[in-house]
């Protein structure tokens, strides 16, 4: 892989999320020859991905490049590639631009959308994992509602403009909540021949609640506040199978030709590994260290990591938090290997959990206290804004939530790339 | 095509360009029945499509949604589809969503690029007129850099890190000049294992000087700025052929596997004209009221239209300025008619042409004065802020900029959509 050999040990991190750029950023300068392995080249900041995909923000204001991040430092390589196999025998890894040993192998490769094996919602339906889903989305809504405008068949005319998510998630809540603001606010002004009360968001949950890990109080006022903006949320409803247009579920059929999938998510390890390293949704069986245990030198981080502690004995939530903990931890341990001091145990710090269902409406469940309602929302746009990587990001975010909040716009409705007509 | 019949007179306008959009702003409120066509929901502000091919702006900050622009006007439509051909007997339009009749059709498709019949350029080379074009380009010149980590072969890696541009009309000139810009301040960082030193960035022109319609000093001073900043530039050199990796020239041979095809546009009016109507590179005749001679209701303006006036008798500079100002008249000669009254010909107020090379560097031929450098520079960034369609664009726009002018950066080297590896 081009990689010139070095007297000091050599980390490869495959997958530059929150979990793999945490551990590079708190390994110390020149120790370690840090070869990143990413097949974007940017970071993704995905709990702004909704935002991409409801015309509220660019996508090029929540990806950053990879390379940027680490340009002064001497120790760091990226190599833009897919990773096929690691062979863990010979301490290697097969990617789709060559081979390359390694000391210490970090897997960070996070989640992809899981469909459960259903191979028509999987081709029918829309994920957003990442940023080109997110743009597929936002090219898709658009050309529905322009589809719309040249029908005369009212039930075809519905199901163009019908939205309907599954899961109601954190990712599935506050993406219903910017399509409502969207059809509120922003819709009716651009299509006025369209008849914006026939148009549904629905969001369909299989458990009993919405934001099933968030605390009851939350649930219910998120609930209440996606219902006071229009959206029908179906709970305990599970979906069976989806046309292109009729969904079925365990309760009532639906008409859309747009299906967001927000239901669920998987690992996709590389290959190499043994059945069992891997437990449910394929995530990698890790001591208290993030080791694979029986593999020198592999360790799993973040979403992919499966580390069953006292506090968490199914594993820990697979969001941004662990991941960073855990990358941090990780490279502090590491370093205490070259000091010759013992490793020390993972403990998960619950800085606690936040969704926002739209203008100053969100739920925050922190380890103090718990708010609903504006408060809550401008902690969440604080967090998500100091949590963006890059200052140039932080500055048109900003400009775009502060113009959209006094706008009730979204100035970026743009088919760039149109999704349905892929010819054009 | 679904649109209401109306007691008022129809207009129907194709292509939402700068001539189109002002034609539209200077139609008076509720007199006429408007409706605009164009196969992008948005508008492109075509003068900095340079800067999101070379990562200095975002897509979305230099389109600006069509129904956005007109959402107070009652009497606007529009609709996102593709003309096929034109009926001017029958006063009607055929497109990819149905048939429309008009009282009047305003074509104002603009150019396309033009490869002058050579397929294997068409089918190697890079455009850059539209929004998805520019972003291949920006993919490319990153994934060629990519790639050229990877190869320990000397020559493939330059024909990777080479970049030729063809044409050094104002498209060429800045896109060479912000190209050369990366390499000397942006690139050596992100990739501190390649050799820029060996990166050429070639401007191969067949005139025997750059910005060929501009004044001789201004077009002396934008070869000097581009020389100065490490461009060859190839003056009374014509481009013969391209395998995807050599470049076959009237001169000698160049190697790069970044060919961008600035040297030449042509119209695609739609079908339904007759050979009489058009003439080189495909324009359409119009007299001086932009009426297509014995076709009633008709009339092209902007890069379309090929009109002859005295001062210039082979048509109007295809820039911005004719095809504002042609369509700013063509809508006070429509509603002359309805007032009964007589319609003014059209003659052309030259605003002067700008070209910018880089930072601090611009030349400027203005109608009472010219200027190259810094104040020239200053000059072209307020002129273009200002034209931009949108208040958060140009508010987006200024902070890139000015982030992008302090930190000699481009935040946005992403890789979005992979050019090459189209399949990721």
């Amino acid at each position: 892989m081009n990689i010139s050999d070095s007297s000091i040990p050599r980390i490869v991190i495959i997958g530059g999320g929150f979990g793999g750029l945490q551990l590079i950023k708190s390994l110390p300068q020149g120790k370690f020859q840090i070869v990143l392995i990413d097949k974007h080249n940017y970071h993704t900041f995905q709990p702004l991905l909704y935002q991409v995909a409801t015309a509220g923000l660019e996508p090029d204001s929540i990806a950053y490049p990879l390379r940027k991040i680490f340009k002064n430092r001497g120790d760091f390589f990226f190599r833009l590639a897919e990773v096929i196999s690691i062979d863990t025998d010979h301490k290697e890894i097969h990617t789709s631009s060559g081979d390359l040993e390694y000391d210490h192998l970090v897997l960070a490769t996070g989640t992809v959308t899981n469909f459960f094996g259903n191979e028509t919602i999987a081709a029918k339906s829309m994920g957003m994992k990442t940023v080109p889903e997110a743009l597929n989305i936002r090219s898709l809504l658009l050309e529905n509602f322009e589809a719309a405008l040249l029908t005369d068949d009212l039930k075809e005319r519905e199901s163009l403009m019908n939205v309907v998510i599954v899961g109601a998630g954190p990712t599935g809540v506050e993406l219903a909540g910017a399509i409502a603001e969207l059809r509120n606010h922003v819709l009716p002004k651009d299509y006025p021949d369209l008849d914006f009360r026939r148009m549904s968001i629905h969001l369909v949950e299989g458990t009993g609640k919405v934001l099933p890990p968030m605390s009851e109080g939350s649930s219910k006022k998120a609930q209440e506040f996606l219902e006071s903006i229009g959206v029908q949320i179906w709970l305990n409803t599970k979906v069976e199978d989806y046309d292109g247009r009729i969904i079925t579920t365990s309760g009532k059929p639906m008409s859309t030709q747009t299906l967001i999938w927000a239901a669920g998510v998987q690992c996709k390890p590389p290959e190499g590994l043994s059945g069992d390293d891997l437990v449910r949704g394929n995530r990698i069986r890790v001591n208290r260290f993030n080791q694979v245990e029986g593999k020198a030198g592999l360790y799993a981080i973040g979403d992919l990591a499966y580390m069953e502690t006292e506090n968490f004995p199914k594993g820990h939530p697979q969001v941004a938090q662990p991941a960073i903990q855990q990358g941090r931890l990780l490279a502090k341990n590491l370093n205490r290997t070259l000091k010759g001091q013992e490793w020390k145990p993972f403990e998960y710090t619950d800085l606690g959990s936040m969704a926002t269902i739209g203008r100053t409406r969100a739920v925050a469940d922190l380890p103090k206290f718990k708010t609903q309602g504006a408060f809550a929302w401008f902690i969440w746009m604080f967090v998500h804004l100091m949590s963006l990587v890059g200052f140039r990001n932080r500055v048109v975010v900003f400009v775009n939530w502060t113009y959209n909040f006094f706008n009730y716009n979204r100035d970026i409705r743009l088919i760039i790339r149109p999704f349905k007509n892929r010819s054009q």
